[in-house]
């Protein structure tokens, strides 16, 4: 087994790291090809951690971090950047909060100022905390009420994750985004914005011995705060199998979708590899398992997939998907996949699948690593969803490890759906249908109040 | 329209009502055949109150009022009751939690001053915490996890409810019920437990004026409390089909469930009466609709029916269900049912039905009042889910008043599959299976945890 681009045993980033008395971790990623930086202050919390009944307001938040301070103006921090040449934005997940700016490494200093000064002194005048509230609403309508697959999929999260957090929509149901106040928000900001809850990644020209002092001087300012009790509700086994159906004349071309829990990598180390590895081998190419026998091979789907995502603080997901050929049912399809999943679980995979598998997932740390962003990227996605920064550093290694056997057995485990693991999967099922016959359920009213 | 027992505008229970200082409401339904009187605490906290992530709680410190106070010893409280010559238990609902005893009525100021001590002074013994402990888990097992089909209800109303409390069994997740403390139940109880928000009923020989200084030499000595916000989530809208199948040795026959939402009597009087007329034509008796045409005519069910809850602090529910005649697919029933739905939103239904069903429903309510208990059990049971004490005492002539239109209307309204109201149905299917071909998720290990 050898690893592409790094000596045996290498880290992936070289990761440098200090933690201020506040309690704030920094994490600094030398890469001196340009006299820039990426500067990221993640967040410890996300949609998860939101109050029952105030769904998409880490969200909100994110988009009110842009509209002033104590001593900014409602805009004026990204102008800052902008003026300065560099760009910034924002995003939220369910497991973190993130904001970034990639600029000049001699604005580093101003950045952290004023990164620290947002993480405090948030200031929003009353007028745009409700245009804003228009925005997030008009964000939704977009991207997910005017998209019945949008609205499925939620549905389908929410069907898989009953009684957890996780089966609620990052940005939150309309009806409850509708409903917070600034109070509301407030509060949030001032449990959970604190030093003792961010990691601040810097990617780029600097050292963290440069670092070291800015970080002080700006963020080592604050006071740590004692942070709110996280929620902890678990997911209940299920025993019965849950099929939806959605038929609808925006869509063209059947799919199937199949979700089930897995364990993520921070509940299960061994396992969540070993995961990968088959996520790889199942579907990680044109020429691997799913996409050549099903595909190319015997001609029954159009497109097939298996995605494994098992980076969460949480539990984690396996999603099945795929079109059948014409002329093959949803259901015909959906054995066909089990079909090969079955084919890994008694007769096992080879050592030149293992072999594949693990090279492309190696090359993929190295393209993480090769850009100024990404690797700030991936340290805190990875940080805030279950990895420690050695699991990060070491995991080209960690993944070298994954056995046949442990392929074989992960499979047995959390795919075989004649022995479903906790919780029986979620089956979706899209349909193309005339206008005629289309079900109303997406009329206004329904898409706009929830029931109480 | 003629009014069974009753002379038109008379009052059901003719219940008397006074608010004492510190808020709790007392009512008293005298009935003077017999020397008896049942006496019930309804507190306005129920399984829909828990703090997410610890089900079951409402239903556990319920047990626990049973195992002492201050002044009690664990069982001493029920020791009592039974030495007087009475009875006593309790029952925890999603909006309530309910104790009563029935007893000889000049043990009443005992019964009061008892029940009015618990309300404050609950001490529990750490011993008897953790052995009512397994009390409980001990309940679930027997009456949910070695049952299939009451696993599988749980997930299907899981679905439907998705995003709100009542998504939730009364009784709790196997796995969260594990793991509360004392500590989280003292906290519930010190909220919740107060006499602004509890109502007291009395019914049996006695007057409101006999039991008012009874009432404040007991209760009237409690301090009000101010109490929590209560949660306010609510089911998002869903747009596609949901079908929930499940296949086990323990199903002897095929059973189609269906389940939706509408509107409870508090959210919606007019149509919730409407509802509770239409549920007793479609299926009231043997002879009404549904098993009439389905069962006696066509010989395609061999049970069938609709069931309305209205009485609910948030949503109603309606559950349509039965089991096909020999040769006839769940799928075939389904539109069976839809069809005779079909046909009550086309051609309405006649005066005769409405006016059948409506005297079924007023005699329901002389039964209610015919006994020592009933009473007390109604005027609780609706005031806690949705009803002021004038919508009981008026209910028989507010019936009578749903008409023909009314019926037609809500169930174009609530019970169209081709035009579902806010959220799209969630259907189950029970199947029988060989033992061979039986699923294994309803091992020990998913039965006994959650998945974070």
């Amino acid at each position: 087994m050898t690893f592409a681009a790094l000596p045996a045993n290498a880290k992936v980033f070289n990761a440098e790291t200090f933690t201020l008395e506040n309690g704030l971790q920094v994490i600094v990623v030398p890469n001196h090809r340009a006299p820039v930086v990426t500067h990221m202050a993640w967040y410890k919390v996300g949609a998860v951690d939101e109050p029952q009944g105030l769904s998409g307001m880490a969200h909100y938040l994110e988009h009110l971090l842009f509209k002033g301070t104590k001593t900014l103006a409602p805009g004026e921090f990204s102008r800052i950047v902008k003026r300065l040449g560099g760009n910034d934005n924002a995003f939220t997940g369910q497991d973190y909060t993130a904001y970034f700016q990639s600029i000049a490494k001699q604005h580093l200093p101003e950045m952290m100022r004023m990164e620290a000064d947002r993480m405090v002194n948030l200031q929003v005048p009353p007028e745009h905390f409700k245009s804003e509230k228009k925005v997030v609403l008009e964000e939704r309508r977009q991207r997910t009420e005017n998209d019945p697959k949008g609205l499925f999929g939620e549905q389908m999260r929410s069907a898989l994750f009953a009684n957890h957090a996780y089966g609620t929509p990052v940005i939150g149901w309309m009806h409850e985004i509708k409903e917070y106040e600034w109070d509301d928000i407030q509060k949030f900001y001032n449990s959970w914005y604190a030093p003792n809850n961010a990691i601040v990644i810097i990617s780029g020209d600097v050292t963290a011995d440069e670092v070291r002092p800015m970080a002080e001087a700006s963020y080592g300012q604050i006071e740590p705060k004692e942070l709110p009790k996280r929620l902890n509700s678990k997911v209940p086994p299920a025993i019965g199998k849950t099929l939806m159906t959605l038929s609808h004349e925006t869509i063209h071309q059947p799919v199937w979708q199949n979700i089930r829990l897995a364990p993520s990598y921070g509940q299960n180390r061994q396992d969540s590899l070993a995961l990968q590895v088959l996520e790889e081998i199942m579907s990680g190419s044109a020429t691997t398992r799913l996409y050549q026998n099903l595909v190319v091979d015997q001609k029954r789907a159009i497109s097939v997939g298996l995605s494994y995502s098992g980076s969460a603080r949480y539990t984690g997901v396996i999603t099945l998907y795929g079109s059948p050929a014409q002329g093959v049912t949803l259901e015909e399809l959906a054995a066909d996949v089990q079909a090969q999943i079955k084919a890994v679980i008694k007769d096992g995979v080879t050592q030149d699948e293992i072999k594949d598998a693990v090279q492309r997932l190696q090359d993929s740390a190295d393209y993480a690593r090769d850009s100024l962003s990404g690797p700030a990227m991936t340290i805190g996605f990875n940080m805030l969803t279950g990895s420690t920064l050695d699991d990060i550093e070491n995991w080209p290694d960690d993944i070298a490890g994954v056995t046949a056997e442990d392929v074989k057995r992960v499979a047995a485990l959390y795919l075989d759906d004649d022995n479903p693991w906790r919780r029986v999967s979620v089956t979706g099922h899209l349909l193309p249908i005339s206008e005629k016959e289309e079900m109303k359920a997406d009329n206004k009213e329904a898409k706009n109040e929830g029931v109480e």
